[in-house]
């Protein structure tokens, strides 16, 4: 059997695993997605799978760099506390109703890099405020979504600097086409054994019960202690209406939820994190009974800090995460400037928000008790990339006795 | 003084002319925008003018023809029952909390006309009964709204057959500018003065108060019964957010509430209608007491008649408008298959949904009052064209006098 090779075909397969693989089924569901402007190739080829598949309306909301940016430009100031709510309401309640959500990436990751901090900080925190009952919802899996990525220009621009756009653009597509899993001959029988393989890793670790994991390496000197009841996931989940889906496209990483006053200990980012537009460079911190004490960048420190600022929840970690230095991401050698990316080539933790379904009987607690239990809460939940082949990996048992999980980055 | 007239120039004043005289102003208001991918350009300067006036945040819905009409190809039948009443929703739910509206219109006039008519009606239906409460906001004025247009290729191609596409999409574009009122020296200025000579003309109306008009020529003796306290408007008007807006650029109409039960004869279209991708050719109707009774079509007879069974009052009129064969749009001897501009090229009337606005004291009645005073409520609002030079208009007072209004499409 043989297989096309050819930018429309792959465009075409990537389409195919976003809808059969990413989010699973779409049969007799809303679809809502979000896309850059620069997707809509992949907007049309997933939009025809879903429809094919039995989507019942696909709706698309498209994001536009330039329009985004004239609002930091010419915006006034009263512009930057102000958010649509009634958009994300609206979001919200299409999930209630059943939709599902595709989000398709590829934003330039340094659009605001030059723009006002404090202003960047004011529109973010507006927009997670009013996102938050949406978020909760994607947060909590109570339906099938996925992301997955498209390349355009000013992203490519930044991940291969001085190659004509063109170039650049067809080099990216050719990482997220790899990286994504598509070429086998088969992609969807590909991505059931991939799913096996990360399920296998989950087990490994759940038989463990580690209380905690210590990273150790070049700046870094962390335990980040577990929830009582967490569990690892990793792969293809089930949502609460029934459907298996991969949250993201491309994964490689099993992660599980942190407790929220366990982690002490200093840690330095292995990759650069690009959050809405601005890029932080080289954070380093330092936690102290699960919150950070004090946070540095050698680009960005402002907006990291202001990301800090935005809630009792946003000091502390929601998620911890790991992947193995050989990973095709990380093997491209290529740095991204997406988390969708770059999560997936390295070891890492989020800020904020965790994940009820990775803690034993989370899900049907209230928030009071969640925090009981460890789970922290947030407006946000940003991933920052803290693996690479010179991290080491400790599991710590409940008893004090230490197993290595990770040496240089690879299982042990 | 003067005046740049390249494209881009001419681009960013029909801009400033959207924002400036169709909203009015947008200071302190979110401003919702809906547009075909194709207006991207001018959606970013119709965005920058907004924020500079005082936006507070823009948002753009985008819409695709080429995924709008898989879902007619691929989407299982249980789709087209269905639509995104969340969005439509929160739509409602902006225009309430103050948003302002914005239309760019430029889809291609026969999308779906080659689509199952039984398809595309219960999409509509669907579709308009999700609408409504967002529709009953604007079509009762509680915010500054305004269409405008943009030229795109399939829209562009239906009006200059056979040109290659840039050509037609520039000779397009040209009209759009010309009909817009853009290139005078000072075009703000020169929509206040249009807007005056329609107040002027639209009050010569409301001093004869005509009980009914008659319209006669090819194919049509139509006696249209006017609502009582009916008033006529046209050009700029006041929202119920104080804001003074003109709700189409171009316009050239001035229109009044027809009652919805005195509406007796025959009429036939002097332009085909386009209605959400289907074009409709030589409506010819009859209606007696206020219902159509017959309806045909040499082409689109299906959806027309799928249209008219919407409700019930889908058969009735919501709207008659005067325009002037003299009109600048009428003068440029193109037929654009898209209502903005043809309804502005030749009198019309509208099936379905009236505007309160323009009957004495009925924006504070409820619905039952209003269809008592003959104020037509229907899901559709769909105006067609039955003006031309060869169309004489009477106006006919209580007491049975005649006097005439029009001859050959020019006012008396």
């Amino acid at each position: 059997m043989s297989i096309a090779n050819d930018f429309a075909s792959r465009l075409d397969r990537l389409a195919e695993v976003a809808v059969h693989v990413g989010l699973g089924s779409i049969k007799g569901q809303e679809l809502l997605m979000t896309a850059p402007l620069e997707a809509i190739g992949l907007v049309r080829r997933i939009t025809e799978h879903a429809y094919k598949a039995g989507a019942t309306v696909v709706t698309t909301l498209f994001t536009d760099d330039e329009t985004t940016l004239a609002r930091f430009r010419f915006g006034h100031d009263d512009s930057f506390d102000h958010a649509t709510k009634w958009l994300y309401d609206g979001m919200a309640s299409a999930f209630r109703s059943g939709a599902a959500r595709l989000a398709i990436v590829g934003d330039d990751p340094s659009l605001l890099s030059a723009q006002d901090p404090a202003k960047v900080s004011r529109a973010n925190r507006a927009r997670s405020t009013a996102y938050r009952p949406a978020l909760e919802l994607i947060a909590g899996s109570a339906i099938n979504w996925t992301i997955v990525s498209a390349a355009t220009p000013a992203w490519a621009r930044q991940v291969f600097p001085g190659l004509p756009d063109d170039q650049a653009v067809a080099k990216l597509w050719d990482a997220i086409f790899k990286a994504s899993r598509i070429d086998g001959d088969d992609p969807i029988a590909g991505w059931h054994k991939h799913n096996g393989d990360l399920h296998a890793r989950a087990k490994i670790m759940n038989d463990k019960r580690f209380a905690a994991l210590r990273f150790k390496g070049p700046g870094t000197d962390l335990e980040v202690g577990l929830c009582d009841g967490h569990r690892w996931a990793g792969g293809s989940g089930k949502a609460e209406n029934g459907i298996t889906y991969n949250a993201n496209i491309p994964t490689e990483e099993v992660f599980t939820t942190p407790h929220r006053e366990r982690v002490n200990g200093t840690v330095s980012a292995t990759k650069p994190l690009s959050y809405q537009g601005t890029l932080i460079r080289d954070i380093s911190v330092r936690f102290e009974a699960g919150a950070i004490v004090e946070a540095h960048a050698s680009a960005g420190e402002d907006v990291l800090k202001r990301i800090l600022e935005t809630d009792e929840g946003s000091y502390r970690l929601g998620e911890v995460a790991l992947v193995p230095h050989a990973s095709p991401i990380s093997q491209s050698g290529l740095l991204f400037f997406n988390t969708l990316y770059d999560e997936n080539a390295a070891s890492h933790i989020a800020l904020g928000q965790a994940y009820a379904k990775t803690v034993e009987g989370a899900s049907e607690m209230d928030t009071a008790a969640q925090l009981a239990r460890g789970v922290n809460q947030s407006l946000i939940h940003i991933d920052w990339m803290i693996g690479s082949d010179q991290i080491d990996v400790d599991g710590v048992h409940a008893d004090g006795t230490v197993e290595p999980v990770m040496r240089k980055g690879a299982w042990v």
